[in-house]
């Protein structure tokens, strides 16, 4: 099946009327529904489905613990299902469906879907919340998995009706107790190849003109929490000099942050705010302002939040940081020779980024990973206008079984 | 009984735990506990208690038609008893209270609380939803009653939950198809005076140092929206360059509001704010501000107003203009001569108000209508902040109970 026809079959789940855009949070009816669509279509392949303690799941061909036990453990691909607020098709959805055309070309090729018979497994996986809509921890599925978060500080996480993760995992048949660091399921895992539309337009420019390209980095990457405390009084009574307004403050706050990531060549971004008690009339008593900063180093990083500090006057405090992560080179550059062997020699450049992924918390892990990304022309992502050409797609999934053939060792390698 | 023991009665209804404020929004379970309340508090007074088209309840002493057939319709006092988010204790409920006691004072002046018997009948209002909290339209119970509002356009808002406030209304027993102006109501009140908490601190300071005052007039009052729409992209990969980032225009708005206000001697305040998708990694397709502009006069108003939308480059939309609000002179002077008899020859400063109350409304519409304001040393409202000594409480109840003596020409009127 083509790539697009696998989005076609999700492309109603979780999208909301007026914007177009979806609304796929972890652990909800919607994320319910999409993990029992990768399971049938998975299935309808050959898979055997399993949930990890986390709540990740994994399509299998073959069994991945008689290839351990060989000493070759399989190669992994996939990516995740769910969205931020008002995001777009692509981000998440394309890396599993081109995961499973792979699976398809890969059996077309080889005449029959037994491709597994040689003795190396493959494996497709679904993370949970990438995007950390819900309880603000991106990537909690594979930071738990990893053992990069800890279960106790995720499951005390509260989305905004105040569930608790603990409670919204327990909802979707996900055992709280059991969550963590999952070794049995991390042995299975040779190596683990994420394909992802590109949330930038560099392959798109004239300098790339690319339709596939792969991942060298993921730039560092902290979000901080500013909390902006001022006095409640009535809108139409206090004069401005007895004010404490920290809308005032707010405003600082996103001035600062501009103009602190232009003069340090990082990116700042002020995307959520919250307003207490947010009412036409009243002065808020609290603004909370929420900044993402990212940059090509720690210290650009840093010493954006350390403008933006001084400039409000008061302290951030860190809700997470990601640290530079490399994506192993030696799997990169095979993997870049194999989608461009996949695509009859096609151009396969090399780019970092600044989104997190799971790829990324895998390889912070230590889990051989790497990366492919699509064409954007948009070079939007997170939104409902995130585009990439259907041909861009069907050339991810090409790729995507170049790559599955040439690590798995199931097709003849064309001696690159 | 006392102010204090009254409002001691409905002090835990609609508090909300964590910030000590009221969130006591129109056609709620916690609304409908406090008509309960006054109603039940009436009855033990022997009053009759109605509701009016519009939800508002009407609590009278002898037989308001009688009197109106007689050529003299009822003073009518009172208040209301719902809040703004996080809202005080006595915005409001002070009024209602002070109301029930000044009737418990006129019955132990004469020995009985058959006041009524001469054929003066009086009247203490509850009017719903003063602070529009919940649907965004302030006064909406007395813009319905007077026809200022119209029923088409009130049933059709909608809360934060998608709630109309037909549905609401239907919810809380009120007909949405017979909602609005309600003559037979309106030609009951004689005259209205409503006690209030002042909302900033003028009467405690050394020059007026009172524990009561009468309003002048209502200054003129406009609130209106600013849609700041930009395009949502990802926080993480998109250029500062490439960016139409409407958290920037929120920033400008929140500066130019606080600096034309005080360039024109005005009031302005951002104090909702409401973002799309309102996610950390993402810059923002739409932030959406409200800005609340009073002052002396519409000029100065609309000068603040013209100076926001130059700076945004941006039209605000109109969500609702109140024209200033003169007090009856003749009225106001009786109120205040009556105030100051009933406080032993007290002080009774006269002072303009920033803030919109139900009695503007009245005021607008033709009743003949006048306030009084008791002494709020914090100068804080609409915030858990807000106080007033109980002393000055009582002494506001005293001042009622003069009113109604001198109004209703139930008790000598000492000459004055």
């Amino acid at each position: 099946m083509t790539v697009s026809a696998l989005l076609g079959e999700i492309e109603r789940i979780g999208r909301d009327g007026a914007t177009g855009g979806y609304r796929r949070f972890a652990f909800t009816p919607d994320d319910a529904t999409l993990a029992e669509w990768f399971e049938a279509a998975a299935r309808a392949r050959g898979a055997e489905v399993t949930v990890d303690r986390c709540g990740n799941q994994w399509a299998w061909w073959g069994d991945p613990d008689a290839a351990v036990a060989a000493g070759r453990a399989p190669v992994v691909v996939g990516s995740h299902l769910d969205s931020v607020p008002d995001g777009g098709p692509l981000d998440g959805p394309l890396g599993v469906a081109a995961a499973l055309t792979a699976i398809d070309l890969l059996a077309n090729r080889l005449g029959h879907n037994g491709f597994t018979a040689t003795g190396q497994p493959l494996g497709v996986v679904r993370f949970v919340d990438e995007e950390g809509a819900r309880f603000g921890l991106a990537c909690s599925g594979s930071r738990l998995l990893t053992g990069l978060a800890r279960p106790e500080t995720v499951l005390a996480l509260r989305d905004a009706d105040g569930t608790t993760y603990a409670e919204a995992a327990r909802g979707a048949a996900v055992d709280p107790d059991h969550l963590g660091r999952d070794e049995e399921t991390l042995r299975r895992i040779g190596c683990f190849v994420e394909l992802h539309v590109e949330q930038g337009r560099a392959l798109a420019t004239p300098e790339l003109d690319a339709a596939v390209g792969v991942a060298s980095r993921i730039r560092p990457h902290g979000r901080w929490r500013l909390d902006l405390a001022g006095r409640a009084d009535h809108a139409g009574t206090t004069l401005l000099a007895d004010r404490d307004d920290p809308m005032l403050a707010l405003a600082a706050a996103i001035a600062a942050a501009r103009a602190a990531a232009a003069r340090h060549d990082a990116l700042a971004t002020v995307g959520k705010v919250e307003v207490q008690p947010n009412a036409v009339n009243a002065v808020p008593s609290l603004v909370r302002a929420w900044l993402d900063i990212r940059g090509d180093d720690e210290p650009r990083v840093r010493a954006t939040l350390a403008d933006v500090e001084r400039e409000v006057g008061r302290a951030a405090s860190e809700e997470s940081w990601t640290a530079a992560t490399e994506f192993d080179a030696g799997l990169t550059a095979r993997v870049a020779r194999a989608a461009s062997a996949a695509l009859d020699g096609a151009s396969v450049p090399t780019l970092p980024t600044g989104a997190g992924h799971d790829a990324g918390v895998l390889a912070q892990a230590g889990v051989p990973s790497a990366m492919l990304f699509t064409r954007n022309p948009s070079g939007v992502s997170h939104s409902p206008r995130e585009w990439a050409e259907p041909e861009d797609c069907e050339r991810g999934a090409l790729a995507l079984a170049g790559v599955l053939g040439l690590l798995g060792g199931e097709l003849p390698s064309d001696g690159r």
